[in-house]
């Protein structure tokens, strides 16, 4: 399965972080995290599942533990099970993030 | 662990696709393939690794099965187990794909 432009499933919502899904196979879960300008992914922690992000457009900053950095197009995040880990749009303009879970975390 | 540039982890082999490791966790594996223009991935199967493909950077063709499809950057590609599937560089500058694998491949 071949998605050409991610950025266009892109979901927004004025209340709280957009999500949309790309992809889940067995091992593999793949969607898209949608923040307008402020809003953010509290941290959080995901006992059995490792967390990539990469950004694809706009910026911010993630936590991971109790650091914090600033991210923005093309940037690549690991968060690995158990450690806590949240993202917020630092920008002016929307902010769009590739999030990959193994295992698909349930119900998703 | 945050990477602000992945690309800048590219490594490429004149003689072959070249790979970069960008994180490896207990559920997840990232890295890079790197492929100089005419190079290619051979159509191969994971019978236990589903693999999502996401185009950093050039122009190419991802195989799925039999089907074969033009990416560029931006562009996300699922590979689930069991499922052949390869990627060749199509254009005249260099291809960046991150890979990401769940789980990680033995001894990567």
């Amino acid at each position: 399965m071949v998605i050409a432009n991610p950025a266009a499933e892109a979901r927004f919502d004025p209340d709280k972080m957009g999500k949309a899904t790309l992809a889940r196979c067995r091992n593999l879960y793949a969607g898209l995290n949608c923040f307008e300008p402020g809003q953010e992914h509290k941290s959080h922690v995901h006992q059995d599942q490792d967390k990539f992000y990469y950004v694809i457009s706009g910026t911010g900053e993630a936590t991971i533990g109790d650091a914090a950095f600033p991210v923005s197009a093309g940037a690549f995040v690991a968060a690995p099970e158990g450690v806590p880990h949240g993202i917020r749009n630092t920008g002016d303009g929307r902010l769009i993030v590739m999030v990959v879970m193994g295992p698909p975390p349930p119900g998703k």
